[in-house]
């Protein structure tokens, strides 16, 4: 009877370690993961490296930047980065909080930016500072990659436009 | 020794069970549930029921409203929507995606706004639409509520701020 006992408890033991329950979960070390990649992810941004910039995503992420339309794929996505990177832009971001689920396949972080970036329409320089909000997914290959991206500005918001 | 065996497995379902481990985890409801939260949430805020809609948020919550800086407490929360509902205003949003990570503590979601509401400068009627992506958490009563709140209007930004 003992070794029932026993065995109950140690098939208690093998599947709360399996399945990170308890306070000592493997979230925080995944958590210190996110923002370990945010950083990679800002400096891929700040030296205007697409490809690199893009890699960052999940194939089925979306993007829903401020004052624009979503982003629905990585085709928009792309487009997105495309229209902001370059040598007049300086873009970086930092992280105010991550933070990952107990079961570590699932977190998100946010943040702050800064952009520089010449203005499209060939006016001067401009700048504008505003949040980030990232969800991260931890893929089938054990990668994380961002699933969902969003940002806005601190900026005030321009005249709405006028109801039909 | 078959005893053990047996003791051994149980014990294993029993915390497989308690930590939605596997296939059929809770998490799928759970986002059922994130939802219909929202649904409620964004009928609160429909009547203008200020109390209604600020019960939705955890205590440690954060807003990141589109051109406007973060609402890094309660007390700021507060402030923007006292801002905002009122007799001018009409605002829902739906969701687009629910997720749920397998623990079933830590979810987000991602939808559309509309928003109508008088101008406070006493201009005419506006309109605006945009995105908006939320993140939830178990509290410790078993209930979910919304720890990161964001939203960004589909219209263009205004005239960045020029460089100093």
């Amino acid at each position: 009877m003992q070794r029932a006992v026993w065995a109950f408890m140690v098939g208690m033991a093998v599947v709360a370690g399996g399945c990170g329950l308890g306070v000592t979960g493997d979230s925080s070390g995944d958590a210190v993961e996110l923002r370990k990649l945010d950083q990679q992810w800002s400096a891929a941004a700040a030296k205007s490296d697409l490809e690199a910039t893009l890699s960052f995503y999940a194939d089925n992420a979306v993007a829903l930047p401020g004052n624009a339309p979503i982003a629905a794929d990585k085709k928009a996505i792309r487009e997105l980065w495309a229209g902001m990177l370059g040598p007049g832009t300086t873009v970086s971001w930092k992280v105010t909080k991550a933070e990952v689920a107990t079961s570590g396949e699932l977190g998100y972080l946010y943040g702050t930016y800064e952009l520089t970036m010449q203005d499209p329409k060939g006016g001067p320089l401009v700048e504008d500072k505003g949040k980030l909000v990232e969800i991260w997914k931890k893929q089938a290959d054990g990668k994380w990659k961002c699933v969902v991206d969003t940002y806005n500005s601190d900026s005030p918001q321009p005249s709405p436009v006028p109801q039909k």
